[in-house]
């Protein structure tokens, strides 16, 4: 891919940029090559999981003036594949007539987590119970610590501390039990000039996920909720249906819709939920693919790419109708070890995936019907490298394959994961 | 993407090389590209359609043997996207250790007719009547044609004459009404140094089309049949399960599996077939990826695109399970105008796809459930643009949406196409 020298001034030549080079990034470049969409990413490095997949490759941050401007100028619109990027230099390029979708509105919402909470509120949304840990400029570690532990005095022991801004897969999420535990949790993170934000630590009865896609005039479709199940804050399992009931179901639909109507997302919007004691809650937000949504691909007549495409592009959005009963999609990690797990012992020389398959994928497609997603990412401990999904008509049988398929690729069943309940 | 030079010594890249950098080659990188297996095409030009998804590209022939070389060191199995390869170019480069998939046996049958007929006739599998119209070296075009006439007495005109080698999508293929005409026919491939066969024109009932995938120790997966409708020997569209009766479909299954032993296939074979007064006639070949098999890429649970990188990688063979009870693809073509027609109106600039979608792709994208796949090819009159999947639980239903969609697209139904009828 002609990698682009930032400063120039190039002729128009994608339809798309995303800012960000990572496995979603990949897979929406992987959709917009069937319907021929040029497409461009900003990469942090040229080995990006993106970068192989995109028509064009600009090497930079999104904090990077210079790069953003190069991307704003050789795409038609600009979209996102992570959160951390900079709102005032997105702020300069819209003001410079740049396309963005989401638009800075939904972004400042999708980055912040205290703007989300904020704006979810106030549009009458349920959230966590929740407090702004920022005290006046200048105020010490103790102070911030006190509100915590005020906090923690009304919703009891132990509460959610959660970095306003930066945090993903988990990091820059505490769950802290005791005071002692809030002074240094907050020392770090003064530490590192992070605001943070507490939350009543909810008992959850069920993680769900709504993923919905919504075009510039409002017009929204959604995808049917799925249940997740996540592992110190990393995503490890989606499941279409689940256990989630039918009219849990119906409620966090309706209730992602309400929020992509406050967040005015163009694209597609991730809405993670909590269930509690029967009363659904809000807990988190993307405004970009997500990993709830991988299921999609196979699992349902359109998948979140090609809609985020669409999307952003203005295009009518596709229909979001499961194509079967069941569908389970397992990521795929770096193994423990260091190693290269499973994934790439033959052959792998790197990030972009190395030649050909290693051996453990032989036996990952030895299981029937999966669908094996590997992203050409280099493999480190714990890192997202992929994922599997099997569509069916048994609830248990989807999960069983996938986690066959899942497990050849060197990600065993967690201890805490049960497969005999569908 | 970086172009090889030709006559280089590359270290190895690729783990699948691809002769051929057409629609076939591009789907086959877009399904190597989920699994992170890396491909390289031998382009005509370096704007062909796979050339932008490929990762690397080598521009050159066939029948250039520098360029071949290349391609063979840098990829771990070389396989193909058409028939007009150089036989003796390949033999040269499987002597030097090049593991070519297909190899030269079923090449020899794939990119010949006469060789196709005659090992198939010698397998006891049923095909139309023929003879081959080679005089011995220096006949005149007299004999020749005297030979065609001899044949039309016996089996009645009008006669088939097919060009043995070079054919596709109709060129190549004369039907021939009488004497006059069978001598202008066999002037003019004289006048190529084109050898031809005559065959009966079989009166046919039904047209269909059974694609398999084998591996190289003999297993074999096939795709249910499906029914192909041509016009002017051009693929229009392709539907499963069309009409074909389900102890027809059995029989072509078995046939089809036939063939596969006798070509002795490694990767995916599609054969094409005629049912004509209740018998079962195999009309042509293919030792790749056809246009028959577009639909498995959502209607299956495996695509024939994954399904022959499997093949060639010596993969497990994933299931073929269709996951609708109806599916219709429909070709989409350059306008007969010359113009874009639909397809590229806004913002197209040429053959690898322009920048974004044209007005036409939006109506298309409107149909519900239009799966849309655009080659990035320049458009032009007859071209095959690319094609659109709908599938359903209706088979009128299926059809309807296909032309929906391909109408949207600048490619009309054929006045001879019957929609009313599943």
């Amino acid at each position: 891919m002609p990698e682009r020298e930032n400063g120039s001034s190039p002729t128009p030549t994608a339809a798309v940029g995303i800012v960000g080079a990572g496995q979603l990034a990949r897979m929406v470049c992987e959709a917009a090559s069937v319907l021929s969409i040029r497409t461009a990413v900003l990469a942090g490095h040229h080995d990006d999981a993106a970068a192989s997949v995109a028509h064009d490759v600009v090497v930079g941050t999104p904090a990077d003036a210079i790069a953003m401007r190069t991307m704003a100028q050789c795409c038609d619109v600009l979209t996102f594949d992570h959160e951390q990027v900079d709102l005032g230099v997105l702020a300069d390029l819209e003001r410079a007539g740049t396309l963005l979708r989401p638009g800075l509105e939904t972004l400042r919402m999708a980055v912040d987590k205290a703007q989300m909470r904020a704006r979810l509120q106030a549009g009458g949304l349920p959230v966590p119970a929740y407090e702004v840990l920022d005290g006046p400029p200048g105020a010490s570690t103790s102070h911030v610590a006190g509100a915590l532990e005020a906090f923690a005095s009304r919703y009891g022991w132990p509460v959610v501390v959660k970095a306003t801004r930066g945090g993903y897969d988990g990091k820059g999420v505490w769950v802290v039990h005791d005071a002692g535990e809030a002074q240094r949790v907050v020392a770090g993170a003064a530490a590192n000039a992070t605001p943070l934000l507490v939350e009543e630590l909810v008992k959850i009865d069920i993680e769900l996920a709504v993923v919905v896609a919504r075009r510039a005039d409002g017009e929204t479709v959604a995808w049917p909720p799925v249940e997740t199940a996540q592992i110190d804050g990393v995503c490890r399992e989606v499941v279409y249906p689940g256990r989630v009931p039918p009219a849990l179901a119906r409620e966090a639909s309706a209730l992602a819709r309400e929020v992509a109507g406050v967040a005015g997302v163009t694209g597609v919007l991730a809405v993670e939920l909590f269930s509690a004691d029967g009363r659904l809650l809000v807990n988190e937000i993307a405004a970009r693919p997500h990993n709830s949504a991988h299921w999609t691909i196979e699992g349902a007549t359109t998948s979140q790419f090609e809609n985020h495409l669409r999307a952003v592009l203005d295009l009518p959005l596709g229909d979001t109708s499961p194509i079967a009963s069941h569908v389970a999609s397992v990521n795929i990690f770096g193994a423990p070890s260091g190693g290269t797990g499973s994934t790439g012992s033959t052959g792998s020389t790197g990030s972009t995936g190395g030649r050909g398959p290693g051996s453990g994928l032989a036996h990952a497609l030895a299981v029937r019907g999966a669908h094996v997603h590997l992203y050409g990412k280099a493999p480190r401990p714990g890192r997202k490298l992929g994922h599997v999904t099997i569509c069916g008509e048994d609830a248990r049988d989807v999960r069983r394959r996938a986690w066959a398929a899942a497990t050849a690729l060197g990600t065993p069943v967690p201890a805490s994961l049960d497969l005999g309940t569908p």
